[in-house]
């Protein structure tokens, strides 16, 4: 496992003793994930989902994402919340947050769409495509779901004016094994189908083929990706101690909820990671943030955002906790080199590289956001590599469970999303809501 | 002024009486505002640079502009904090969140560097720009700040190996008027210089040279943005009372902190406002995030993360407030078309725009949150014009000066930003830090 917790910048405000003392309720929120004896125990499938996949499926995903490289220039991914958010980030970390503009050494461009209700968006998207060949991977359990049920209407339209009945041939939809309104657009159609399983909910479904087909048309390497999640799998389930970086990443950040913080800020020093802040976002403040209770989860990117949140972390409100990962090993890096004039006065930094640099600030800021009293927890992964995601992704799921348990909610619903959809329904007119839209109006 | 605030869902909380009594000490505020008779009145600058700034240097800018759009497929701007944020939310918000994808109509694309100390990112950035004709805007007061000190290092041995004696004719550095170390090197160099105002705080700088050489080379008309600043400042600071859009804002949040309320999250439905809501974080994280005081600033992007915070949101632990910005029009819309099979059971929507689907969210997003019991300001503007740019920023900062005087802390200071980088120097080995060197080395 090497997903490790550090929490040496977090004992100076909670002991370790507060954490330890959390075991009890951890090896039972740990069995309850295990063995599904607790709310929400029909959407555990991603607990082994690492292993317990199907096979045939992968291999059709990477036959797809072959077949999108060998015919397309771009694929538009449709979805929005987990249908979204973890293949980006997944993209981002792995490729580079401009996996649009590098070179993609013969991938295609991915857009995504279906995330929003910007037509300008849209027509942004549509014009940034051109007449280049392209392809649509739709991913919605139900497919009625707003915003990528009309982007995917407007998309296909412009698919079948450009192909023609060869359009069907070039969507991809990701959806539930037998029901709904994609389901059976797909049947009808003879879209390739792949499937959304129904006991993975949305945050949890990055490792499914809601995210493996856009990581794989991406050119992000599925197979060693599973592997980091499988062998992250094995040695979370398996360690039933504060040694499990799980267990102490849930302890930590429940110890200070207990105590009273109110915020958790997620950073790193990369910015490849931004868009895992992002899926994070979703995970932890999706499962928690119910019955009124859980940590706001927020993110940072560094050192840009020292810049601009610095101070107030430094010396604002008292309310958060910051969580920080390092990426061990970045891809590359720059050397700084000797000045003649040193007019900048960095040539006591000549022959250093920017990570060693890098590595400092982080090093540094930990201390000062101590100092200004900010309870630190250290994260840290060998590299940007998809075993390394695939690892990353695993860590947060299982920590997630546990610290949700440990909430005492219901961590795999989402109940609170339904409230806008409804609201917008009504005002839209949308048959069935009549009585809520004189509601609504009488409010307006 | 055409930045309007409307409070319709925040007087469910918080009775328009609490806001209404804060107009003398508004007042009070907007007087010492335009005085300087309070604390940070030697960093009000800002205040009255809409219309008393440099006309000869403003020409320079437009000539700068100009040339680099003759003689550069690239410009890399090289700045951190301030001398960033505002010139890439200005350039997202106008010209596009794709700003380096879509056509450019010959305006070179734009780079920004120097705002984190990731060498990947530089090499990704230096492999962007391959062969091309590239030049350098370098924007840093002192020219020492670590960050765009090492880019501009690094960038600026690039372009000497690329254009010899000619490469400062590609350099362009926004500094200090007299002291420092880039206006040395400016002066011994000769390159092109631009002016950071002594009176103007990094946060508060988009107006001047720091974001105005940025966005006329992205094509921003520069122009029109001043005059909507302007007009901005001619309404904002005549009118001494709550029908002042600044004072209704300032107010609202005021008496949401003082209740007890720890996070503001700022949000819109457009992407093009993202990297607004970045510089929003800045300008009032920075500006109040002091004393242990102030409402911590977060964003979202909407619906987009309806479908990841919209959870947290709308049932999680009830500390924040949100201020949602609208975009009367937006540059172009979609007409959702009727689907003979309506499979995704959209006709109900046949024949109307997306930007009504979108606006009609927005309503019934705010109405759930208040139900919620989030509280709702909404602000608008008319469109997403330089013009209202221009109005907008001058908004957000006037309203932040006056939310900083009721929070009793001076707004326009920002000392906790210095913590983090002396324990980085220390832990680099810079000279003159060897004493916090040995202290820090014993507690890591």
């Amino acid at each position: 496992m090497s997903v490790s917790v550090n929490l040496s910048n977090f004992y100076p405000f909670y002991a370790q003793e507060k954490m330890d003392a959390l075991a009890g309720e951890l090896a039972g929120a740990h069995d309850a994930l295990l063995e599904g004896t607790r709310a929400g125990n029909d959407f555990l499938g991603w607990v082994k989902l690492p292993v317990d996949y199907d096979k045939d499926e992968f291999e059709r995903i990477l036959a797809a994402a072959a077949k999108i490289k060998e015919d397309s220039d771009v694929l538009v991914v449709i979805g929005i919340g987990g249908s979204y958010l973890g293949a980006r980030a997944g993209i981002e970390f792995c490729v580079s947050p401009n996996f649009n503009m590098i070179d993609r050494k013969g991938y295609p461009q991915v857009f995504f769409l279906g995330n929003h209700i910007s037509g300008e968006t849209v027509n942004e998207v549509i014009s940034l495509i051109g007449d280049r060949d392209f392809s649509i991977n739709v991913i919605s359990k139900s497919g009625t779901t707003t915003e990528p049920a009309i982007a995917f209407r407007v998309m296909k339209d412009l698919l079948i004016k450009k192909y023609g009945d060869k359009a069907n041939d070039r969507i991809y939809a990701t959806t539930d094994r037998a029901r709904g309104a994609l389901k059976s657009q797909a049947t009808a159609c003879g879209y390739e189908s792949f499937i959304v399983p129904d006991n993975v909910g949305g945050r949890f479904s990055v490792l499914s083929a809601v995210g493996l087909l856009p990581l794989a048309a991406a050119g992000v390497d599925i197979k060693a990706m599973m592997q980091g999640a499988a062998d992250a799998m094995e040695a979370i389930t398996a360690d039933k101690s504060m040694s499990n970086p799980a267990w102490a990443y849930a302890a930590a950040r429940s110890v200070a909820y207990r105590e009273g913080k109110a915020v958790e800020i997620l950073g790193c020093y990369e910015p490849r990671f931004h868009t895992v802040s992002e899926w994070w976002k979703q995970l932890y403040g999706e499962s928690e943030g119910k019955d009124l209770k859980g940590l706001m989860p927020a993110s940072l990117d560094l050192t840009t955002d020292l810049h601009s949140m610095g101070q107030f972390v430094q010396d604002g409100t008292r309310i958060m906790i910051e969580t920080i990962m390092t990426i061990e090993k970045p891809t590359s890096t720059v050397v700084i080199e000797k000045a003649e004039d040193d007019g900048d006065g960095l040539n006591y930094l000549a022959g250093a590289t920017m990570d060693y640099v890098n590595k400092q600030a982080q090093a540094g800021t930990a201390l000062a956001h101590v100092d200004g009293g900010v309870p630190n927890i250290k994260l840290s992964i060998p590299d940007s590599s998809a075993y390394s995601f695939g690892q990353m992704v695993y860590f947060f799921e299982f920590a997630v469970g546990l610290s949700g348990y440990l909430l005492d909610i219901n961590p795999f619903n989402q109940p609170g999303v339904e409230a806008y959809k409804k609201n917008m329904f009504a005002l839209l007119g949308k048959p069935g809501y009549e009585e809520l839209r004189a509601e609504l109006m009488k409010k307006m």
